[in-house]
């Protein structure tokens, strides 16, 4: 009798190639063979690497950064069967824990170049840059970025289940009419189905190639199945109901990371990490059509790091560009300038913006639609804990600078 | 010796016409005279009408949300003038409370009719609904959405400084191109100066003319000075540092909401009521330059109701609009989505699409940046509160459809 | 149609004494004649006068305080007639809001005299002091104690239903035998029955009498039906079960709190006024046997403030007394030490020991039994929210002294 | 470059018997030997055993619980010596994380009988009873009480610095008084040193003679350094400030929990398990003057379990204990009258009362010291979480009874 240790779904090495590991994947695709199996409601153990696959050092320069391979990365871990689910059921994935390796106890924030993956505000900010950040237990802090320490909001920035043929179609189709829409734009939209760097497990080297032909990229989100959502609050004893689009469920899971802020706007914005979930799997028989579920619903765990709301400063954002440029009821030019306005806060204490932009990507900062309704102008709105510096960040007039040292660049 | 009661430093009257009243406007423009002074460091009560300067009255007919005249809203109190407060000066607006009139204690939520004012849905909901929320201290309920009563988060929808010349301008300006640029649209997509139905306070008839032409509708927040930025979290306790841009700063304030969900989805989607509100206001001298401010910031308060960060079941809506179209990182997108995924929900219920729509625009949901960095999709998020309800909601597999009865509709 | 403001159930008079007045009494005992009649499920408001009948002064001097009458304190309004309820019912009060009266914006804290009511430390600080506190919406701060303010937890101190003859007969036995068995302690173990200044609402001369002979002092609150429990989260928004003991319920209410501290140590220790309460009554029918209820419960409401746990500084006592003799697992004795083990922090900023004293026992202060069992020592904690104060009171050293003023003390 | 693993400061082994472990002691003396040194400033991973040193099994009888020697438990790790540390300094311990053992993942709460241990009820509950909790993740559940659920709020019961002589003395003489004042009482009211079964670390036979004879027992804690406070929010990200009494300070921690509540009442209460601690020290020089400390303080971490306030029932009990007698102003009687009353009303969903009595020791209660001045009763209060259960444990009358299963009990 007794409790016996919690099995491992599935081990990954961080001595070897992702691509060479067969407990991985980076396609999404109905075809990507089971890695393992699982009970309806089991509780395994399930690794991950991180999602450059060992492509970021712990050092002080960002030159890795700056020539990432992006063609392999979000390396997914699964995908798995999950006995008794088919399709029209709900996934019930309740996250018990979610850890890095205890003998790796650091992750990483970027900033990509802007000819090189980008991110939210590279027009602004087109330099490659990068934290490192040390985690001791909970808290996590950056010789790069100073004067901050917090305890991280810990969890996987993407999981879902594989769609169906039909589900794959629809998205290949509606994302290669979005690339023809708007081929005059000078930057990518969307990612089509790319056979370099494709990696789908133990498949063989002909599905493989099917695979590259026809799988999603994983870089977006998508509604019908979640994937890489980056919801910051999918952490420690929150509940995730995913749709089921085919037999088994076939479950992937990845990009751990150990804190994120809303927006992740760095795009490699969260802190990165290798590490290890644990998750309790349910099956919710024809849940999707009870639920009346067209994309993934959760509920928070109970930890989530509590400051008081009295202890948030909360910056306000309009669709007005920084070119002064009045957009309509645009939430995303409003979010855009919502960061810009922390940024410019936050510099008054001596940080510089590069600092600052990977602060706000990895940091718990809640990101809010305030109005949405008020012709033309949408407004969103940034909080940022206060309790998270070791310094008082609050808005007194004036301010001391300090000495805040710098974050990782690139050599040029 | 002894405290005096907090000095009034504006009364209304709910009997007389708010374009009557003297120390109403409803245009922004750094001419519309001062109506009282209130000293740096003072603590006062104004009194708001509410946003529709009475039009809506406490029934079970929607007839007067479909006839609504929106050139007669948004009322403000004001301008105040606040002595020593410059251009570059930062005000500091500590709202110490907000209560409905004891003898009003009701307030209203309405959907507008698509042909006249809109909404966030009104392509999917086009018809004009109304649900009446009766107060009973700091919990509201309705007749029109049975089943749930929750503690109200009060707050002004509007409150800012007057423009100067130059920031008046700038707004007209930069709105006009929008209107140009999108004369295509069906739709307005902003709303220039207009002559009808101006209001400005104690101003003469030529004022009032010039004010007609040029001063700035109050629909839209803006950055410069936040104005009606509908922000849930100005309640009680909190504090908002507004930019000053003329001298005495006009500071006006109105548009009292009981309760309301981030984006006000429905347009007339807080709790609409008319009460006072008790600020205390201190000058920062200087603050603009020392805070690196372009728009408002704001610390909430911290009595706001704390439900737990497990009580909440969230939604989550992606840019692919609801004809399966892919845009390209649209938050504004993604939000309807998200919204249209809660309404789906609900419904197992028993509720009707409109009493949800009305009820995600009222009640204190969180509306949340998630993931706005993997092409093409934005993600937000919508988090609904699980204990304003008196039945549970949680997604248990399968659900008791109830009658949970009707909002109020117009006549046809 | 329309919400009507709510009704008065009972009104007070700041101007009359309370002894005069035929709505309040100051003895619990099941004669007390009505006076008003509350429908089940109803909502009503009720005026209450403060604790003292109004002996106690907005001034700086603490005399009225060293000089107050303690028998002519605790008058509370009603008893009203909650239809339908009966012995064995749960009476549920849905405490929807309390309000201080507009125009009397403040409320004091006492310390009393040690030989003229005392308090939880008056061995040690015997004076009387006094801070008055003034209100300003959800907030107050005091002259008395400056580097303090913060948003009241606002409650009644005393509700309940009356006594039936068997449970009044029952209280003035058991606190007889107390009385008894404690005659060689030098100080007042309990209060038993007084016929000097006895109010009994509109009874007759006679039953005035009768009253004064038999009935319960309102001081302690006693398990079976609450009353005198000063409870701080009591407060806006929570739910009480109370037993009932008569036909009708005969339910009381006064002694109203902007706030208090768990413990209110200095006894005259919350911050005392005068003002309204709105509540919803709902009788429970056979409440009290399906909920197995000896003693009220309660729900507290989704309102109170909220610091975050990491914002309180903890304080340990133990069951060792200032004289160093070791108790046997005596919380009591811990809890006292526990509160010295706060004045002697707080002194470090410039307080004397009768401003923390006063600070102690009104602020929203967390007491805690951690350990009861781990003999000879019952551990008790307090917590003390960092965010009342406007300096910075995390344990750093070395600390500031500055100049902190003085609460109110007598003249000699 | 690159972050290291945290270094182990001490490593047990659970197939060895404690008293073999030389990095282990059970007794509070200045002259145990360190078993290791820390540096000001660093961060370490200490091992501890479960405090009856692996007595009890993972089963379901009672009987090693009813039969376990209480002279063999709390082997605490240490001491170790804190470099720069001096008497009169304070030491901060951070606790950075707290986890049970990898292939241990599971824990047990005990009812001693009343005859060997006792507990806060043994009068009424004299038997020995037992339930053992399974991890997952940051979850815990048992077999033996259905129905509940909850996340860990995981800490040390045991955590301090060495008495130095003068301290010890102090402490074994005031217990030494309180045993000869309290000869008559049928029951344990301190333990005094005691030869049998003492372990201090690698100390000779004669040193570990003397520490027999002189050591202070671990079962108390104490004011002077805290020790086994058994304080429920020392969890991960608490920050605990320790007085310095011994050159090196001698800091011990061990008894670890992964959950508790306020009381611990049924003395073997917590969830009592093996694992490892991480902790960050830091020495503030001359901070016991500096802080005016006498006893520990702490601040607790920002993780700890958020239920909200509305989502807790909390019980009223008061100083008149189980059979009608008034005590005064007796906070311990008021809080096992608080405990009964949880006990009672939660039977009715099926509970049997020993079931009752482990949980209300083991989750996550808040007992508060309500009322503390209103003689003669003391009032005290529990808050029970109502989203630890699986069913609705909201005061609604009928309620369903279950069958809720046994906890384990000793054969007979």
């Amino acid at each position: 009798m007794g409790k016996q240790e919690i099995r491992y779904a599935a081990k990954v090495s961080l001595d070897k190639p992702a691509a060479e590991q067969a407990c991985l994947h980076n396609r999404w695709h109905p075809d990507v063979p089971f890695t393992g199996t699982i009970k309806n409601g089991e509780v395994v153990k399930i690794e991950c690497v991180d999602w450059t696959g060992g492509q970021i050092g712990n050092n002080d320069s960002a030159d890795d950064v700056r020539d990432v391979d992006l063609t392999k990365v979000h390396y997914l871990t699964g995908p798995f069967e999950i006995e008794t689910a088919e399709p029209g059921d709900v996934l019930l994935v309740e996250i018990q824990d979610v850890q890095p390796f205890q003998d790796q106890p650091w992750g990483f924030t970027g900033v990509f170049a802007k000819e090189n993956g980008g991110g939210f505000l590279d027009e602004i900010y087109p330099k490659p840059a990068k934290a490192i950040w040390d985690f001791e237990g909970i808290f996590c802090s950056s010789r790069h970025i100073p004067g901050v320490r917090f305890a991280g909001l810990i969890h996987p920035g993407i999981l879902g289940c594989a769609p169906s043929p039909e589900v794959l179609a629809t998205w290949n189709k509606r994302e290669a009419e979005l690339i023809d829409a708007c081929s005059h734009m000078s930057r990518d939209v969307a990612l089509p189905p790319l056979t370099k760097s494709v990696h789908a497990g133990s498949a063989s080297e002909e599905l493989k190639a099917k695979i590259g032909k026809e799988g999603a990229r994983t870089i977006p989100g998508r509604p019908e199945h979640g994937g890489n959502c980056d919801i910051k609050n999918l952490s420690r004893g929150s509940k995730v109901y995913l749709p089921v689009h085919v037999n088994g469920a076939k479950f992937s899971v990845g990009d751990l990371h150990f804190s994120q802020g809303d927006g992740e706007i760095s795009f490699c914005g969260a802190i990165e990490m290798a590490g290890v979930i644990t998750i309790k799997f349910t099956v919710m028989k024809g849940g999707m059509g009870q639920l009346g579920m067209k994309s993934p619903i959760y509920i928070p765990g109970p930890c989530e790091p509590q400051f008081g709301p009295g202890r948030y400063i909360y910056f306000e954002g309009f669709s007005v560009d920084e070119h002064g440029k009045q957009h309509y009821m645009d939430a995303t030019v409003a979010y855009r300038q919502t960061s810009l306005r922390v940024i410019e806060y936050l510099r008054r204490y001596g940080y510089d913006d590069y600092q600052i932009y990977l602060l706000l990507s990895c940091a718990p900062v809640q990101g809010h639609v305030a109005g949405i309704v008020d012709i033309p102008n949408a407004c969103t709105t940034m909080g940022l804990p206060m309790d998270i510096f070791d310094f008082d960040i609050a808005p007194h007039v004036p301010a001391k600078k300090m000495d805040l040292g710098s974050c990782a660049y690139a050599s040029s």
